[in-house]
């Protein structure tokens, strides 16, 4: 596995053809597109990495895997009345098909969806507290007490994010949202600000994972069913795209990470800040692609 | 495994709430909505069956799976330049995104998409040869050689297919259609005319499994690719919910039968003429979903 | 004059099919859907009226007609680049077409134009001193220094309009809103809470009818061209329906007033706070249909 | 009058910036785009021209206003229960809306609403029945019995009209089509395929211009209501750009023709086959708001 993560790593980390980094968030503009990064954490409690896996990165809607878990966690299937659970087709901020809908957003992967999950884990909480948990759902996961939020990540974040602050009113206006629209989206641009290299985020993905040795935060049921909404919705409107690639649940973040696993076997996390023309990382997704061709660990093997 | 039938004809087979059978193509209208059958065929060389599942119904929008096959199998990649990879998230006959994007459809199993498919195996081949390739290919898959199409549906829905008909200009005027029209609306019709019992069903789809014994009629990698299609874009814009219930890829056609399959285990079919708010079986829906409870089949496992 | 208005008065003045006043607004939603007012200034000077036409009410958005005048006195043609001059063909405040459009609003007259327009005459004023211009404009065209805004009608949209505070966040987000989002929010709110009774209304729309006595606020040519908007987009999706069954330029407003007027000749307000479909007055319209069946005041007569 | 057209003639006839010809339609592209017309007939029974202003054209969708008139003449407003009043928003053969809204188009202006009126005046008559009395209608309201059909153009346009077979067969999945779809498509196309110069469109247009020796062939209420439809469906999705520059109801064609009039005193036909952004005749507006602009013919003024 390391001299395949080493392959990957020649192969990918000097490709000239890295995709752009995301601008939209100053400080993110700022991130040198060179870095590669590529951590594997297997069933057997082995960790692997190649390249730049040990360089701090912005998680940003990685996070919302997460959030998602401790949404489920609060309020159960009755998130389902909030948010939906099929794929948009359309891209990560958009508001389109939340008008066509009630304010019900399609599913809790896109901006609008994930903001409900913020919302739900929020509840009557201070995003202090709320955050906390997020925090230590995700120090357990990882087993690492280090992972923290970067506050000038979130503070960019908060301070120009129009498009999100625009889905939250949007859903307010609907009454989809029910703490006030700064609290949420207070919470979710730190939420999004959690920063990790992909050693940690890798060790944090194992909760996806079946396996004798790995940590058990949710059910084997919602597990399944968190995977498959990571397949079918985990990539925006270049969903279908990875599953046909890489044959994974995968969830990707602008800040060029991408968190996915091999039900039974692995947890990937690979680190590219380019990004293709859906928003996620262009050579992270070649990567899990390399990854999954040589280990056929396509869930459709 | 016969007894696991048994008890979901038994749990299933009587529901009060079955959703309703598909009324637009007149001759589909006229099925008794009480049919439940199911089969199962696995990967050691068994079928098993409960309820109906010797009884003939039209596959309908199930035989845009072996026509994809065998689309692929005539042009290769080449297809996806004419037809996208993504979920659309609208009906299975909208002409929404058609719109937007100039005319490529946005999945080869929405019918904009499948009718990009047919045109494509029908390439410049009259209709009669292009169908006798398909029924080749099916016969070949289920190892029978008694398939058929059923001309009285064909022509049903030749008859009464403005919307395909309108999703078939729409696309000519892209220049996304190669032959003529109403060739291609010809051939799609009795396409989708195809007939099959769910044992046949579900020995046809052996070729998506992976397994010794099972028909090598595609290659290992586009058969997890179409997997990856199938899981994503198999239900329309129920495709999400499918795959969050059920865990499986698989493909549902408005005459109320699904073709699904575990990867590496078995090919499942069933049948239930009544549709849910999608247009996919609503019983046959309910039915995967306890048959992958109960044997942990999911992908996702 | 006096005797054909007391006539529409009479005939629809106490019909009970009269539409459903705004909820959205809660100040809004307590007036009493009984009201029925009346007026016409004409261009000799004289102002007759029936019904409750010294009641004051909330202008809401006929304001936007002052406020694309107060724009455009600014700005001049440059408005156009950042506001479209076509119907929308949506209600009065989708986000659709926003999105396809990269942040320019189709006209000036659905909330998300009318929000540009404000940001315009606000530039880099205060609220107050951009409120007091509206004010100076409105009191001057009606010859009328009492005209004022209400505070708790504006108090009452600033704490609950979350869907106008989604399009201004959204407007900024494509950078189309240059002064901060809680400043242009809190002046629109306050522009759209000012009140006249129908008598101020239309001696307010003066201005916008030639003739020799009338005010002259505006130059000729944007007389005509602000008129010709009325026509095409005054009434929100509505607007066909108004100019197909009025023939004259006008603009609604959700508190149930409508402005319109006959070139050369009269300016009209009618006050009937039961809304129709497209979120007009529905005894506004059809008051405003007869009248001009009986004077023939259409412009395509 | 006589040099006021002159002066637009040597305005614009030369004007390098012509627009594009329409190539959809294989006759139509082989128009001269040098070509510029224009003709203004008068409420006291004069003609003016300028130009090529007795050079045939195709007069293709200014036809619809024909169509309008007979398929009011036919049945009234019952038409209004299968075609509204309102403009699209959308390209003159845009299909989204359609979809959202149950097969019932925006207007009768656009593609989808003009098969629609021309179903509804062919009704249970033959295409050369219902062909006849379009042409009767036509020159009577021209008092030229010369106007005839260009059968070149009618057979390019049923050769290649996807996008009109697409929408008709769209119709005709909701039950909004009567006639059998070829039927509508060979009656639309031959419409479209009227031949006139602007003489003899200036002249045809006289019925909607209210004077003593105007030809009367349908009501005053339905010459208003169809000038209002002008006014704000008559250009596509630049109608209210038109309204705001012109000032007057109007129909263009692909052609490169426009019919504009000002009630009470003049029906107007230009002709340069360059088109703008939108479909409609470039320097045909322009020579539009330049005659108005001279003239004070706007409707608003």
């Amino acid at each position: 596995m390391k001299d395949l993560l080493d392959q990957i790593h020649t192969a990918l980390g000097g490709s000239p053809d890295r995709g752009n980094v995301a601008t939209y968030i100053p400080e993110l503009a700022k991130v040198d597109p060179g870095h590669f990064g590529i951590a594997v954490a297997t069933v057997d409690g082995q960790v692997f990495t190649a390249g730049h896996a040990d360089v701090l990165f912005s998680i940003q809607s990685v996070s919302k895997v997460f959030a998602l878990a401790l949404a489920l966690g609060k309020v159960g299937d009755a998130l389902w009345k909030r948010v939906g659970r099929e794929p948009s087709g359309l891209s990560f901020n958009s508001l389109l098909l939340l008008e066509r809908e009630n304010g019900i957003p399609r599913n809790p992967f896109i901006n609008a969806g994930a903001l409900v999950a913020t919302d739900t884990y929020l509840g009557e909480s201070s995003p202090r507290e709320a955050l906390g948990q997020l925090l230590r759902f995700i120090r357990s996961a990882a087993d690492d007490d280090t992972i923290h939020i970067n506050d000038e990540v979130a503070a960019s974040e908060v301070a120009t994010c129009h498009r999100n602050r625009a889905l939250a009113h949007y859903l307010a206006s609907f009454g989809n949202l029910h703490a006030e629209v700064e609290k949420v989206i207070g919470t979710y641009s730190h939420q999004c600000a959690v920063e990790m290299n992909c050693r940690q985020l890798a060790l944090a993905g194992r909760f996806l994972i079946n396996g004798p040795g790995m940590p058990r935060l949710i059910s084997s049921e919602r597990r399944r069913r968190m995977a498959a909404l990571m397949m079918t919705c985990g990539h925006y409107d270049g969903s279908g795209d990875f599953a046909f690639r890489a044959g994974l649940p995968g969830k990707s973040g602008v800040g060029g990470g991408i968190l996915a696993f091999a039900p039974g076997r692995a947890s990937i996390a690979v680190w590219s800040p380019g990004l293709n023309e859906y928003g996620n990382s262009k050579l992270g997704t070649e990567a899990i692609e390399l990854l999954v061709r040589e280990t056929g660990w396509s869930v459709f093997a």
